[in-house]
């Protein structure tokens, strides 16, 4: 018997994708997907590549009817304030949104300028991220998706803030190249494309709000890393390459760090280690992972004048798949017991 | 029990595509995959999107053994010669080389300046453009896949040639806009990045091959039309879109054209007629069908000064898909009598 | 003594791109820019590579005062009925907008919907296409710069219809490849980054309302050729790049084609002719000409089946350059009497 | 008297810059370009945009004749086996390989793997960087242009470490995003369109040979910093943006940082500081940067969690001008004393 699913904000970018994943998903049916300004349209007048799949149109989201699992896809500070609905629709929500990622309200105030109007349920949501939360998503009530930039973040990071390896009186650093639609599907200035098309452009050299996942995330027995993350939008549409700049406690070598992410990563469907020795794929790149889960993570260690030694984590998503929709679907593959790569098949394609 | 195939010459982009398509395909086990100059390696250091996918290793070409079904996707000119131990190695082979796509051998002295070897199997063989030739491909030894720029010219034209609707003591001028991977994965001078970036570059303004099958197919009780093509390579790895300038005999309508195309193409699973009325993708383009099957097909009429109607036919496919690899997987299901779309459901990315 | 010039309209691309032009100009100083929205702003905060080339800022459009000569950019159909206060403001005005470029009125009727309002000042206007209309421009007082397709078209295509060399009966059509900052600088749907990046997509299939310009400037002895354009958006910010498809009346040879375009261009300091045996550059390309006033024009002749030649002009411009602001820069050296490639002598880059 | 000038090694995409900038130089006649393989071509055949602005034909390198200046465009390791030759030739050599810009041999060893043939001369090459050796350029015999990014990361850090704001024992870590041109102009895997296309990939994640002239120059009173630096390949031809992290002495506050800044580049004509409070131009971005010789800096100060203040320090130059050619020129200016800015006066496009 399939799951009855919907999707509340249905007609953005985020939107769009998991609707394209979870119709051809072999457990669940798509049963309702909202858009206030949408209402009426088919799905397919917004999503183009859906066209031919689905005769679905946008209800209005004061039309949601009870659900087995309920997906939100709405822009921050949208979902907190109609949580209850959300969670009379449908006993498992999935939100894609900011609203329930960060367990202090604290935080919210400092990176969002927001005062969180629900902190009472902050502590019963959980952070999506399967790599780092599987259990806790098994039998999750309210499952808050990870940002695209946190996860390429954290997940390239995580094993090495475990393992202990990591110098935390020295600062880390981590540059993310972004394409375009990780800033929605709404058009403006900086995204009309005559400004936009070719651009390395700084984004957000500094305090953008995806570091505070990063800090909650990398936060190790109560020790939080000198991190700062800089944002560089580069020409793409889909795909975050992040590079990180650590410095070892000790001097370490690859084959440390084959031996930390193999111990960490090696029963993980959606993360692969690419450090290749040659050929001109040898890194982690977004490219070829557009329309893909995956994760891939790849590392370089660099000698420094005066000895110091410099590890260079580099890892790379599509911002909609594992940034977002797909990941939202791996964790409710996870929370409804279903394989966990189940309707996230597609490997990416090669070239693009 | 699965079908056993093998690819020869698959360090391609089109012998990669389809090695992807079929390591995904229920019905089918990918045996071995020849390269003469990887052999020995990882199919995954020259298709990097399927590191993880498989453990498969390129064979040397001397290595392949029988199969129940052989595809070849070597050079133009490649494959005649050897045609014979091809069809000793499995009883169906399907060809992604232009060999066989022409019926007259003095076709391949007119196009392709070269002497066709073995002009005696020319018949046999089965021109694979399923919409088409779907009954002769059902019992064919021998499958010819289309070109590219033939397949996406073909389908939208076909439907209007057959119905005797186009006035034939006219020109017709078709352009092809093409991304960068149709000229293979070999790297030089004109596809070196600076040179080919964001190039809108006329690639072959006239006397391009793929005529020579647009010709054929277009060709209804024995009338050729005059047509012409140009091809005009732009800033894409993936795609194709066609542009078509046609005379109708007699003055037509919307109406008239929608009725033409969905008798034509209403029941087929990967033809879909894009016409809308408002919005950002009113017709066909390609960047949204990358990896995708689909042909889509558009018009617009057009009154011209003096009263003559132009009817402009535009159509689009990802080429390496619905261009080569995919319409190759198209064409075995119809063969070995699996569902048609049977692993070739992706819908395509939106955005991308 | 320098010739002191204005621009009504500063804050658009067209707008901007003669500002730097002008700027650079030495017989020439910028006394004013206008803009409603952005008065009192830098003009380097809209127009960022002017950032420490000036001081100037943007003033309301009532705030213009007289000039030796004024730069029209206003959207069409914004000119005209303001025409008088321009011709009041300055004794020579060159108009980048549509509103003058049409002999006659029925024909804005026609092609722009739109009644003219000053319908007795259109034979007036001259023409502002230099490689026609020389002699008409020297004594102008009102130019109207032409559209950037159809100097494109025009260009490419006058000689061969001057000399007489092309079929009359036989439909002609021109498909224009163009960049996505000829749509302008205002933000919407289409040209969101995500939506409009990698496109190759119909734009205007048919009507597009600068055929209106080619069908005036091609019209020889009364014959106005059955011409049909389309338009077709790819990824490129600036440059267009024609493709004009015609049917010779006798056969041409090559030799025949340098001819004519010798006798007509051999002596313009903008136009070159591209048409190489061998390399990468055979044919234009409008890549290598952003920043630059050229057009290159190139050609191939083509054997269709039955016999018919076809012959395929290409033509190349930079749309903001020798399509608008190059253009009407060229216009006013001529109308002053400055040398003519004055402050246009920036050749372009490679690669780029 | 016009000054005679030739270029050694003229058929890549530097020698293509300098020849287009010295043909357009008031003060300069080139008398010879050579080019091995390309001997007694055109040089338009191989730079396109130089067509029609010159009738030079490639010579031999062996045809050179003495001359007033002598660039020299040789790959790396090529120039300093022939560099007698090259002192004979002319009285001033500029010089834009890397075979002069160390002057302590064995960094030539350490970075390049290098023996130096001439360790001899290198104290007597001016490393050609205008902004912090314009004095000793002005007498140089030998200049020693510096390398792309070298010239991105040192013009953005140097006014910082010579006014002692960093803090030393704190790693600094730096970014560059660059587009191809930077590989030059030999088509290969890497730069095939097709895997080229659209990447954000780890280029060279640590020990890139640029690193080298960077703490050459970065050494303070002997001090050189602990400094790592990583190069990502993203979509563009030309332009580099460079992200830097440094951890301040004492916080900073952004008055601080104009103040520094102005006092050492509020003179240079090629320098300019780029920090918006709005707009989507607030940074500095290599776009609008493609033919100009600037270098637009800025920065964002960010507060990291535990109290420590970083520093982001963003600069941006197009490679080939700022990086290459148009740096060389502008030595060439200050050696000759012309006018500094004399033949680089393009400001750039926009949009582009």
């Amino acid at each position: 018997m399939v799951v009855s699913v919907a999707i509340l904000g249905g007609s953005g970018y985020t939107g769009g994708e998991l609707l394209r994943l979870l119709l051809s998903h072999p457990e669940v049916e798509v049963k309702q997907v909202t858009s206030r300004s949408r209402a009426g349209k088919f799905v397919h007048t917004v999503h183009p590549n859906l066209r031919k799949r689905t005769a679905l149109k946008f209800v209005p989201p004061e039309a949601l009817e009870p659900v087995d699992l309920l997906f939100a896809c709405l822009p921050h500070g949208e979902t907190a304030p109609i949580v209850d609905r959300l969670l009379e629709l449908a006993p498992i929500v999935i939100d894609l949104s900011a609203d329930f990622r960060l367990r202090d309200p604290a935080a919210y105030e400092q990176w969002y300028h927001w005062t969180h109007p629900r902190p009472d349920l902050l502590a019963q949501a959980v952070y999506g991220l399967p790599e780092l939360h599987r259990e806790e998503i098994r039998n999750a009530r309210y499952i808050a998706c990870p940002g695209c930039n946190s996860t390429t973040v954290i997940l390239g990071l995580a094993p090495l803030f475990r393992a202990g390896l990591i110098d935390l009186d020295l600062p880390v650093t981590v540059e993310c190249k972004v394409g375009s639609s990780g800033a929605g599907g709404e058009a403006g200035p900086a995204s009309h494309h005559p400004e936009r098309s070719g651009v390395i452009r700084p984004f957000k050299p500094g305090g953008h709000r995806h570091t505070a996942e990063v800090l909650q995330e990398l936060t190790v027995c109560g020790r939080t890393p000198s991190l700062g993350l800089s944002v560089t939008s580069v020409e793409a549409v889909r795909g975050i390459l992040a590079t990180a700049h650590l410095f070892p406690k000790q001097p370490l070598t690859d084959r440390d760090l084959w031996q930390v992410y193999r111990a960490a990563y090696g029963q993980e469907p959606f993360i692969r280690l690419v450090k290749e020795a040659s050929g001109i794929h040898r890194y982690p790149e977004p490219k070829i992972l557009a329309g893909s889960n995956y994760c891939d993570i790849g590392w370089e260690l660099d000698e420094l004048p005066g000895g110091r030694q410099r590890l260079v984590v580099m890892s790379a998503i599509d911002n909609l798949m594992k940034g977002a929709a797909g990941q939202a679907v791996q964790a409710m593959n996870i929370r409804l017991g279903f394989p966990e790569t189940l309707g996230l098949e597609f490997p990416g394609l090669h070239p693009l």
